[in-house]
């Protein structure tokens, strides 16, 4: 959404958060391509344009198999991302973090070794990083701890470049810069993202005219409260926050 | 189930675990509310002969309210806790940590003043907690240094009983007890609620015979993978693990 808003400043946003059955990262493939999918169809049954699957656990377990069922376009986090790290990798040694289910899904690996087929992939879950964050630990000695001994193993294999591959992840860049050393170049995959939505929006002919003036919307699955909380520590434009219920979604619909 | 395995070694049981949706510590009330509705109407209809709300969240937030509705005898783990905190208890001085929201529920000091209305409790949120166990970090340095943070009001407060007020907790006694000190006594609800669940059987005729060989079904909302890993830190008896949707639950029945 702050990558949206810099970018193209005359988009307007439907956000959705599946806040009553957060966190993703530990769950299964099947049950995160259910919540993907109804998700989707309750951001289409909205009219929004495009789907941008802004999470990196959902995108790697449920965008190859969600997107083609979907009446409008949608792009991922992880091929930008791994776009994103190719380019700034001279060694070709590419570290990744991500949750559980991220990494063990192999789908980074996947895409940096797509378009760089020689690259070396060493990928590391970091499961506590989520928590830490919305508990604000983004620069505690306990975070910083746990953040060694998850990159620890990164380091030794000498990375060039490390893809902070869950959106959560940029609040602990600082730490994390510190921890890796000033020769790895840290990646997210936001900028390139929306770099992505920009280029689809243009070549569909559905881009923003300058003259419209955006509107953004907030809907989450269980209480506003929290949400504002947590959401607020990302970017500064949440105003009301709607509540909606999305289970069974598409079963229902 | 380990308490329960421990005193009454001739009941069944029927365990529901929702791991598509926990954690719940986070969550609103009202939705921790629908979803122990929907997991004690599961159970029911499994023919239950009693339910246990064997977590503290869903009993403070949910128990109250679904009790009535349930066609069998039913109990939470919060009364019973803080029954054996208010015996435990020489200086009336009750300390008390669990999830975010079972701490801003009151309950259990709605639980230890109707016990006993000149206690003084001490209510503390360890919403770290939970991630912590389920990733391993039961004594470890960061693990010690989240829970020096969480611990000090309490010790500042000199309590000299601290309930153990969710069902992870007690994997991390060990260093719960070092760092509250000898003078302190830890309690969990465990004990306590199993003798509740022995005597509302006895009352009820409803005991299970002493030739019964029970039976032990663990079933989940999510995949079985990762339940039968974390379930296994807590007890040895899970078998086969059966998935099982129940979203929506008593919508649909």
């Amino acid at each position: 959404v702050r990558e949206l808003l810099a970018q193209l400043p005359h988009e307007s946003i439907l956000y959705f958060g599946d806040t009553a059955r957060v966190p993703y990262g530990s769950k299964s493939p099947e049950t995160v391509r259910r919540y993907a999918r109804e998700a989707s169809d309750f951001l289409v049954s909205r009219d929004v344009k495009m789907v941008v699957f802004a999470c990196n656990t959902a995108t790697a377990h449920a965008f190859a198999s969600v997107r083609d069922t979907l009446p409008v376009p949608s792009t991922g986090v992880i091929e930008p991302g791994a776009r994103a790290a190719v380019e700034a990798s001279r060694g070709k040694r590419v570290g990744v973090i991500g949750t559980a289910g991220t990494i063990a899904s192999g789908a980074y690996d996947l895409a940096v070794r797509r378009l760089l087929p020689d690259a070396r992939v060493y990928a590391q879950p970091c499961p506590l990083f989520v928590p830490l964050v919305e508990e604000g630990h983004v620069d505690t000695e306990p975070a910083r701890l746990i953040a060694e001994t998850y990159l620890h193993p990164l380091k030794e294999q000498d990375v060039d470049v490390l893809i902070l591959g869950c959106t959560h992840y940029p609040l602990l860049r600082a730490m994390i810069a510190r921890i890796m050393g000033p020769s790895v170049t840290l990646v997210d995959s936001a900028h390139e993202t929306v770099r992505d939505v920009a280029r689809i929006l243009t070549e569909q002919n559905l881009l923003a005219g300058g003259t419209s003036k955006p509107a953004y919307q907030f809907i989450v699955s269980d209480s506003p409260l929290r949400f504002r909380e947590i959401g607020g520590r990302f970017v500064d434009i949440i105003g009301e926050v709607e509540k909606v219920d999305v289970e069974g979604y598409n079963r229902a619909a």
